[in-house]
This record gives structure tokens, sequence and C-alpha cells, in this order.
């Protein structure tokens, strides 16, 4: 969010307009019940998406700024309370999908009047002085767009489990067939990292920092299904060598044969997605793979994955964004003006070899807003470049997102590398 | 059902149709969310009992006896398929909540389509000679009883883990002064126990055998939940010996204080039902308590609990049946004309002291029905009566239910005795 | 028990000295580190039962009733406590292998001392009017007898771990041809069932009362090892319409597949047993099955498993008993003179189709020794005969043995039976 | 491991010996049955230590390269093979405590048989040109030293299980007041970090390279109880805000309110150790705590804790190392000559705020011996400095121990830091 913000709130209004609006629209294709179920603690309802994106506005902005607001429902504020210990009691993680009230119409009740009470706070305040409150309805915003996203993956992830194979948009373009795969060098020296914009990023991006970055290559393109399919067809999912150890007793443990989703149908292998249960396009990239698969697959062909460090340095030379966030096909597909197709951004997550920890200089915020991103930097991968269900905002070469070494769900794929 | 059956199967097609409507009057108070959702393993969505119970009709009766029958979705045949192997495989059990298409209305499409065909069936063939078909449809009537009574308690379950406490009855009226217990004394003989009726029983309810049955003496009244009270007041939670000993390590695991839906709230012991969340009635018999609890009970206040054959022969001897169902309330209540108030039936299912076994001569059919009961005769117990949320069809001496001792969202409750 | 008692308790050091020192005898030839492992929670180290029998004895003979009894050590008192609430605290159960200390010697000791209390007690004491103390000793011993098995049948199970297989005792001889099995035929009547023996026995043995008992047929035999091959080979593992819902479960889980300590190696099975790993005695009596797959394979033969109440009135019309425990050998092993060979007692338990409840005006006893029965009497099933490795005081058509449906570890066997 | 190497393998021969006779020496105070034990998956069994050990020579030196060598047992390679995919399968790692046979002496001689081997192996060949066996033999000995630190603290682990408190060793001397925490600063810039040298180190060590370090000031002593047990006071247990998510998860579903080890008694802190059960000594520095409780107390206390790097290059600007170890004592000690006590080895291993990752250039080594380090590099923490049972060969500043956020067994403290 680089844009040069006007003085007043206000100008926050036609941004907050447009993401309450993508949410409500990215909802409005699934069924009540469909809004209702969920597949497993990771994942929320979408209906619980729309409402706890209200409660995080009405709970950090209006209760506390705008006079006379009423909260909308005392049970709200425990149940779409997601983790924020500060603020108060959550309802059990696990048991969202036991939420069958409110329906989908009290939630969209819910979101106007949040959305009344933010118009009333943007509108009538004049606040040059209060940029707390700007940043706060920033990162309200950021916060909804992520919920996005989650929407997006946690709906793909419970409808999967559906026998009927539910279809609720339209399948992506073919793939044309992939070229053969490049190396982008990248000089050792001690590089910037992280964030100092004047605009809006997570806490989490700074501070901007130094870090000696020793010479790597980087593959100008991700890893495609043909070639992780070469991987599982050489025994790559039997053989322990490849794997790390944790990841191999996960896989076993777990009898994991091919990225979620996939299914192998009379030896061809098949895919689940909100577009329908299709053949898997072999000129696509591989995605709804875990970190352990990745690094499993870099092993196998001989190579790492970068750290997010040489992903940044790499996204800083390459900056060219193609944007291709389309809310109507929710899957990969081909970038229309690819003339420097490194395929950074707006496709799949990167795993990087990265654990996500905090920048040197990193400050915890106080109160509520602290427990945003601090208290998850363990334990977890970062992952670079945004998807092709991430919000554009969300686009940006310092943006950090994070998952366990196990998760699958989001659109995650391989990018290889290797040292000098 | 010992009511003279005509020849035809046309006889069927009333209680057929008011058994179906029932079905779908007591789901009809429930919103497309509630009825999509799952709170166990053990408990089903509302849709799912809706669908299941036609499926049952589709597969046993439709498909092998309706010429041109086409099946109304193939994926139904695996989702509904509740535990018939000899069918095919089934949907995984504790996943039924991710079942979100079909829709309400799906399901209700579904229940019309087997409706039409069942119609033509019972309408169209002449069979006298066809009794094994008049006894399926009998038992798939008895079968979607069954599932009426566990769609309540099941919601009900569902529903309790939403704060808000949805209210969807009306309140039963309040008890009235409990009188003192009496005890009815019953003397050593060999009795006749089990059913050869030649209406429809369940096949656990036969062969009629003999059981000598020594003497013994039953409370002519439920305990109440005054009495549960000074049983949880006097530490009865808290001293092993008054429990079996799996009884002691379940409630020790589980944290358990208290029955089911109870809470403590100021001092008071408070409960939510389908009609809300209110103070527990203290003249009311105490409900969903555990075989584990109700043994328990028992032993502190120097009593046991009858076995099924002492209640049977209770029973036969006290034959007044207090037909009191009442879709609209679903908790129990005093019984209007109560002369011969020995709470046999119709209002909670009683623990007895027996484990669930066939009776001497019992074979499983042959077929796929064969799976409906005789698989389930292990570690569970018996439990005689009928309940608040039983179907009147349900309600008679040899009736057998069962459920394992820890099983507590039934409408269960404690009936005391003692020796000689 | 059954010979008269002299006076005086000091009738009682004769068979006390006999049990205390076949204890010893069987757990001498394992080592220090086999007495101490412990391989499930249902299980015990060798050492602990050596422990426990004489904590036994100490907490309820010596500290209440000899003067100037001082307790061997104050741990032992919560180290060697199994499950009595009434006396105190115990060791977490599924932590005994983790007692390295005492050692072997030092419970050895602890012994000692006992038996030099109980020594004493026994011969000084005049009592004819205690008779509670002689009730006492006596249980004491048949308690030690009862471990004398389980300290078998839980070291047999750890050293299955082992994959160096461990001899420890001599092989058995190998079993003649089974004979063709004949059916013992019995008529329906009202039979007395359990004991008022003035000798010893289990308060769970108690009262003797009248049962019903339909007419049935018994096999003569056990079902041995070919015959459940057949089942096993016939597919009995993969069809569910054999199985209780619950055993399917339980099996499939489990990953079952024949019995416990079998393997199956070049088209050959082997099984594991004191004795070593060798083939399985094709003519031997089937062994160290569940419940479940004893009714499984029951169900395949077209047949089902004895009541108790059947198996006692059998047990009583064929009161032969060929006693030939051998703590040299600790296998099922053939008789050697089988006039009236019906395989009742001595080979194997036999699961019967019943479930482990209290006889009809059965008190549970006040006290600590209240808990050694009574509260286990929920979801276990019954089993009767005795096997290779009871101690022949145990030998009698009264005595219920129980473990839960899915135990294998003892040595558990399948005697068919069917109505009429 | 800096020594100049003679020419020959038969350099080796006195570190081997030493080496290994240590192993034996700290193992000999224990039992038979001690030596047994295994209180959790992540602990092995002092005789395994003793037997892995030896599989390790005999599996990657002796089996490889000293002909005729027969293998002493062929189960051996299976039991005490940790987790060498490729050199065969393993016994199941949480049944290593039923592992009763071989028993202490066979393990014994095992290792005797591995020493003649090795003695041959070392002493008869000349090979200047096998760079490769001398390296394994270093890595052999660098292994075993690794084990000598495991066996004491996972042996601790299963006596703590003891409830008689086993005394292994003497009391540690008990510290002097605590001197007031001092900070020493470090100034930005770029260093060096890791090994290059001519002797022995990891391949994790490895490669030297540069990063570059902010300015941070560590303090110069470790976290004592005095200032953990003022965290506690504090309610730290009991305030989210302090704690990772995961970690709060962690302490919330394992009830954990104080170090391992630790239980308050009468208002004190007593704690377990290898010399028995004390009085918490409020001036040593704390130990066996998480990484999750050293992150929240330094979060209390309002700093943080090194990062690897930091700590590294503390370390090398304080190089002075006091040698204490002693195995009589196995506890946290007083330095003697503390002149510079910074208290950077040797006392407690120190939590660092790094994850374990490879360093930049980092290969996995081919063959066996490459899944020695590099397939734990995920979701594990670094550890620095070495601790009152760490080997002196272990002793320097880049070496890298790294544990689970969860682990607690091992001796391990914190010493906070800040930026700047």
């Amino acid at each position: 969010m680089t844009a040069p913000l006007r003085t007043g709130l206000s100008s926050l209004m036609s941004p907050y307009e447009q993401t309450r609006q993508l949410s409500e629209r990215l909802a409005s294709v699934y069924s009540e019940a469909d809004q209702t179920i969920q597949s497993m603690p990771d994942a929320s309802p979408v209906k619980w998406h729309l409402a706890h994106t209200s409660w995080f506005f009405e709970t950090f902005l209006l209760k506390p700024n705008l006079e006379n607001y009423r909260v909308f429902h005392p049970s709200y504020e425990y149940l779409f309370n997601s983790y924020y210990n500060s603020v108060g009691d959550q309802y059990y993680r696990p048991n969202r999908g036991l939420i069958s009230r409110p329906g989908k119409e009290e939630v969209l009740a819910y979101r106007q009047r949040v959305d009344l009470g933010m118009a009333e706070l943007l509108a009538t305040l004049e606040f040059d002085d209060r940029k707390d409150l700007q940043t706060l309805v920033q990162l309200g915003l950021a916060h909804e767009q992520q919920h996005q996203e989650l929407l997006v993956t946690d709906i793909q992830h419970a409808l999967s489990f559906n026998p009927m194979h539910p279809v609720i948009t339209k399948a992506p373009d073919l793939f044309p067939e992939a070229t053969e795969l490049q190396w982008i060098s990248i000089g050792e020296d001690l590089y910037e990292i992280g964030s100092d914009t004047a605009g809006f990023c997570f806490d989490n991006e700074t501070p901007k920092h130094k870090v000696y970055v020793h010479s790597f290559s980087a593959a100008n393109r991700l890893t495609t299904n043909r070639e992780y399919i070469a991987f599982i067809e050489s025994g790559g999912y039997d053989d322990p060598l490849l794997w790390l150890s944790e990841g191999w007793a996960w896989k076993s443990e777990q009898q994991i044969r091919a990225p979620l989703y996939w299914k192998s149908q009379d030896g061809e292998w098949w895919h689940y997605s909100l577009s329908g249960y299709h053949p898997v396009d072999l000129n696509a990239p591989v995605t709804h793979v875990s970190y352990f698969e990745a690094t499993a697959f870099a092993q196998w062909a001989g190579y790492r994955l970068l750290t997010e460090f040489e992903w940044e340095v790499l996204a800083r030379l390459h900056p060219n964004i193609h944007e291709q966030y389309d809310p109507g096909i929710l899957r990969p597909q081909p970038l229309k003006n690819a003339n420097d197709d490194i395929q950074l951004f707006n496709q799949l997550w990167q795993w990087t070899g990265s654990q996500y920890l905090p920048y040197p200089g990193f400050k915890i915020p106080q109160g509520a807003v602290g427990e945003y991103n601090g208290k998850f930097m363990s334990n977890q991968f970062v992952l670079r470049g945004g998807s092709c269900v991430t919000p554009p905002m969300h686009i940006r070469a310092t943006y950090r997102n994070f998952f366990p070494a196990t998760a699958r769900w989001q659109y995650s794929g391989i990018r290889i590398a290797h040292d000098g």
C-alpha cells in the first residue's frame, strides 16, 4: 500500500469499501451450509471469516473510538475473537464449524453495522494527529485481505471432502509447454532486507536491516507438475534420504504419496480444486505441497530452496509484478504478458528454507495488535511471493507469509536454487 | 405396532406418510446451518438423518422391488449409508458435518422422490405373500422413528456448543413437588421375557424366552434432580468407592462433575436444552447421565439399578402407558393423568444393569438388515422405557434400547432398586 | 480350596509357603532386566508382581493385625498398590516399567520380611473367632496365584517385542491329530449357578442362585489352530458381516490379521511363546485370540459361544479335572489321561458370550477388599475353565475370569456351541 | 579436537580408549535395571547408549574396513541402529525400554569385541591416504561423547519417575550470591561464523561464512533460579502475552508451572537431580527450561535471547574456557577460577533465538553419515555453550547443539540480551 495517503481518514473510505465488498463477493458463491462447515482446526468457516474481520474493526476501532457505538452482540466478541488473549477468551477453535448461529444473513447484518460505524468514524473525525488510527485501519484492511485468501483456501479444503466434487468457479486456461529452466545468478554482497516504506506494511517486515547474502542462483520459474510427477515416479516418497527426518515421519504417519487434493486414477493424476475435479495440468506449477515435500523434491533434483533473504534480493532485482488476481478463477493460470516471466508473484507462495523469526531490532508492538505477528515466530517456515488467490495489496518484495512445514492447503509451490 | 394389519401393503401407506411427515416437521424448525453441523462422531446432522432414513427405503425396498426405479444420486448411496457393509462403503462417519451439499432443499427433494416410489410400491402390488416386504417397510418406519429421536438428541448436543443458547421449543411445565419414593416389590419366579407379537418388533426383542428373576423391589418413580444434587454435594464425584473402575477413569479423564448440559452458576445449577438455558427443575427427573453416573448414584444411595429382565417384569405388571409425546416440547414434563404414576414410559430411558446381549435362540437375520442390531451386542448397556422424545410406536415393555456406558446425550435417567 | 481347615490359622502356613515359593520359582528364570520391563499398561513387570502380592499381605494382614509390624518401606505402599483407592494413591500404572528401584534383590528382601511377619501372625495367634483373617489370608493366596498367571502372560508379552525370541521354558509336546468334534447336548432346565462352598471362593462367584438355561449343545473340544487357519484363509478377517461392529473397528484400526504372537513366514504360520519361536502346531487349540476374534470365528463356522451359565452347567456335568499345570512348560500341551477329554479345564480360558456382571444378590464387601472384584463389572467378558498357566487352586466350575473383548495376551481360546 | 594429529591412525588409539572408558565409567554407577528403562521416546536406556555407540564403530568402520570382522550379533544391527535408514531398518524407538536382552554384561562383551576390532584397525593399517577413516573415527568418538551427555540426561529423566529419589552422585557446592548482572556490548559488523579448523568439527559448523551482526548487548551471566522464581511468582506462567502462541498452547496442555524436575513443597521450590532431591539453589543458574519458557522469561524481563550468531561472536571475544567437567557431580556448580566469569561454557546450554538451519554452502555428506545432522534441520532451536555434563571435547565457540522448543531434559538455561 505504497500510494500517498490523504491527510484525513476519509481517504481510507474507498479502500475500506472495496475490501469489504470483495470479501462478501468471494463468500457469496457459497451456500449457507458451505459457509458453515470447518474441515480442520487450522481452517475456518467462510461465515466465520466474514464475521471475524468485522470483529477486528469493531474491537480495535469502533469500541475505543466511536462514541455511542453499541456492540452488535455480546457473544460475537467471544465467538469471533481469533487469538487475542488481551481482548478476552476465545471460542474453542476446532469447534468453529459448530457455529450454526449466527447464520449467513445475521453475519451480513453484523458487517453492515460495522460498516456504518466505520463510515461514521472515517468521515467525521479530523485527525492528522491520529496516525495510530490510520495505521489500525490499514491493518484492519490488510487483515481482511489475508482472510480473503484464507476464505478461499479453507473452503476448498472443506469442499474437497465432498464426494460430489462441487464446482464453484470456472476452470483456468491450460498452461503452455513449460520453458526450459534457466538460472538467475546473484552475486555475494551485503543487502538490505525488509521495509521502511512510509506506506503500510506488517511489523514482521521491519526493521529494514542488512543481511550478508552469499552468491546463489535461482530458477527462473516454478517447478511444474510434470517435474514433480517425475519425482513421484522415481520413488521420491519412498526414499528417506531425500527427506528431513521430521518430514519422513509425518509423511509416513499420514500416508502421503502426492500433493494435497491429488488422486491417482487409472494411471493418471487428477486433482480437486474450486473449479472441480480435473486431470493435473502437467505444465502448470505444482502446488499444495508442504515444506517437507518441497525440500525432498529439491534434494532429489540436486538443488535446494532459496532463503527468504535470497528471495527478497531476487525480487528487488526483478520488480515486475504481473497482477493477475481474478476472484472468478482461483487457480494458477498462465500469465498474460510474461516477457519477464520469472513467476515471482501472484502464482504460488514459494516455500523458503528460512524459519520465521524476528528481524534484528524487531519489537512486539504494545497492546492487542502486538499479538498479530510476533507470537507466531517459532516452528514455521517463510513463504514469499503471493499466490493466485492473494489480494494484490499483499504482493510486494518484503512480504513474509509463514506456515508450519506440514501445511499444504495454501497455494504453495517450489522454486529451486543452488549455491554460487 | 400391535394394531391388526390389513392384507395389502397399502395399509402401510398411512403410517408411512405420518412417519415421514413427522421427521420433516421435527427438522423444519432448524435452519439450513443448524441442519448441517455435527458435534461428535456419535451424532449426525439433522439433514443427514432425513437423507439416511430415505436411503434406507431406497436401498432395501425401492431398488430391489420397484421396477424402473432410478437411484436419486449415486453419491447418496455412499454418503447416507450409515453402517451397512453389505451394501457398500460408507462416508467417514466423523465427517458427516462436512456434507454441505446436498443442501436441505435437495434432501427434501430426495425424500419426495423416495416417497413417490414408496407410494407406487405400496399401492400397486398385491402381496399377501410378500410378508417379507411388509416387515421391511415396518422396519423402515421403526428405523425412521428411531432417527426422529436421534435427530432431536443430536441437534440438542450440537446447539449446546453455541454460547447464545438457541431456543427451539417452548419450555415444559415445572414438575410438582416429588412424592416420597415408594417401593414396588415383585416376587421370585420364572418369567417370560421378550416378544412374540404378531405385530412388529425388533429382532433383538426375540425370541420370547424364560428367565428366572429373583425377588426385588423397584422405586415407583425416577430419581429427581434434587436427589442427584444431594449426591453431587456430598462428594459423589470425588469418591472412587462409589464408581465402577472404568467409570472413575472416564470421569476423571473427562473432568465430569455433573450431568451433561449442566453448569454451576452462582451456587445454582443451570442446564441447556432445546427450550433454552434455565435453572434445573429440582422436582424433575435427572437426565443426561451416563451409566457410570447412574450406578455411582445408586451405590451412594445404597441401592442398585434394575436388570433389564426385572424392568420388563415390572412393566408387564404395570402396563399403563401415558402417552405424552409432544414434538413441541422435547423435554421431560409432568404426566397429566398420573394416577398410576410409576413413570415407566415416556419420560426418560432408564439405564439397566444389563449389558446388551442376544436372547437365547437369537439369530442374526440373513442379508443386509442382519446388520441392524446384532453386531452391536458388545459393551453397551440396555435402557428401557422410552423418553419424552421417543415416538409412541416405540413405547412397549419389551423394547430394548442400548448405549455405551459413557453416553449422556440421550434422555437417560435413573430408577433405583434393591434385592428382595 | 475345599479341604477342611484346621482350627488355627497355622493350618494356612503350608499353603502360604507353597504359594509364595511358587511365585519366586516362576520369577527366578528371568534376568533382573527381564523382571523390570513393562510392555503395555495392562501388563506389569515380573518384579512388580512379586512386590505387589507382598504388599497385599502387608497392607491387609500385617499392618492392621501384627503388633509392632514396621512397614518395610513407605514408598512401597504407593509403588505396589495396584488399584485400592481406599488404601491410598497409586503409582501411575503405565509407568510401572520405570521402577528400576527397588531391584530384584530388594524385592526378595521385601518378600522375606512379609513372610516372616505372616509366619508370626499365622503361628502365634489363636483365632477360631477370626474367620475374617482366615478369609483374608485365603484371599491373599488366591490373589497371589492370580498374579502367578499374570506374571507369565505379562512377561511373554514383553519378551515378544525382543527380535531375538528369548527361550525360557522347554517346548511342549506336539498335539496328536485332533479328534472329530462332537456335540454334548444339555437339556433346558432351571439350574443352580455359583458357589456356596464352605471353602474359599471369590465374591463374584456368589451368591448361588437359579438360572433358567435353554437347551444347548457344546463342542467337546476346543477349536484347533488348523480350524482357525481355515477361518483366516477363507477371508475371515476381511468379512465385516462376521464381526461385531466394535470388533471390526478394532481389528481394522489395529491391523490385526491373526492371533497375537503369530507371524506368517513363507506361507507358514509361526508364533512366539516362552518356549521360543516355532511353527504353529495345527492340532493344538488356538489361543491368544480376543473375544472379537472368537465370536467372528464362531459366526463363520455357523455357531456361537457358550454363555457362562451354559459353561458352568456343562462343567458340573463333566467334573473330571485333569490337572496338568507345569511351571516348566507354560504352553498348552496334550492331556496325559484324557479318557473324558472335553478340555474344560487347564488348557485355555474359554471366552463366553456373557458380559461380566454381578450375580443376583451380590453385594460389594465393605472395606478395601470391596475393590477386589465388583468395580470391574462393566464392559468385560467372562472366561471360564482355567488355562495351562492357571494355578490348580483356581480350577473349578464356578470360577469367573474376565477381560475386555480386545484382550489377547491371556491364554484364551474358543469352544463353539449351538442352540438346542 | 585441535591437537595436531600423528600420521597413522594409531594416534587415535589413546583418545579412542579414553572415550570408550568414560562411557563405561558413566554407566557403571547404574544397576542392571536402571540401565534398562526408558522414560520417553526421546530418551534411551543407558545400556542402549553403550551398545549404539559400539554399533556406530562396527557399522561404519569395522564392517567395511576390517578384513574378517564378524558381526557380533545380527539382531544388534537392527536393535542398535538409531536412525540410519541407509543402513537398514530400526527397532521401534519408543520400545527401547523393552530390550531386556542383551543384558548389561552382554553389551559390555559387545563393546569389548568392537574395541578389539578397532584396536586392530587403528594399529595395523598405514593410511596417510585414508583421511576418510580418520575423520570417521573422530566422528565416532564425537558421537560417543554426545551420547555420554545423553546417557546422563536420559537416566536423570528416567530416575525422576521414581518416588524414592535415587541418589547417584554427590551434591554440588552451593553457588555464592549471584553478582549483579552486567551487559557486554558488541558493535555492529560483518563477522565470520562457523569453523574451518584443520581439527575435527561437525559438518553443521561449516562452512565458515560471513554474517552481518547488528549491535547488541549480552548478559555477562546466566539467569539464576532466584530471578526465574520472581518470574513464576509474578504470574509469568499465566500471562499469554509473554509467550509464543505455540508455547502457550504447549504449556497449557501439559499443565507446566515450573522448570522440569521442580516441585513446590510448603512454599519452597525443590528439585530432583542425580544428586537427589534438594531445595533449589537460588544463586545457581536456572536449568531444565524449554525454549518457550526461556523466551517467556526474557519477554517478561524486557529482553530477548541472543541469536546463535551473536552468541558465537560473543564467545570468540571471550575465549576463556573454564573446564569443569566432573563425571562425579553432573550438576551445575560454581566455577573455581572465575576471573572472567561470563559463564559461556560448561555450565548450561543456552537457548538461542535461532532455528537450526544449514549454513550457506552446507552440503549433506554422501553416504550413511550424511544422516548425522542435516536431516534434523527443521523446527529445532540452536543451543550454544555446552553444559556441566558436556564432555570437554565439545566445548567450542562454533559448536551447535539443537533441540525442539519443548525439550527440557537437557541442561538448558537462559542468557538474556538486548539490541544495541
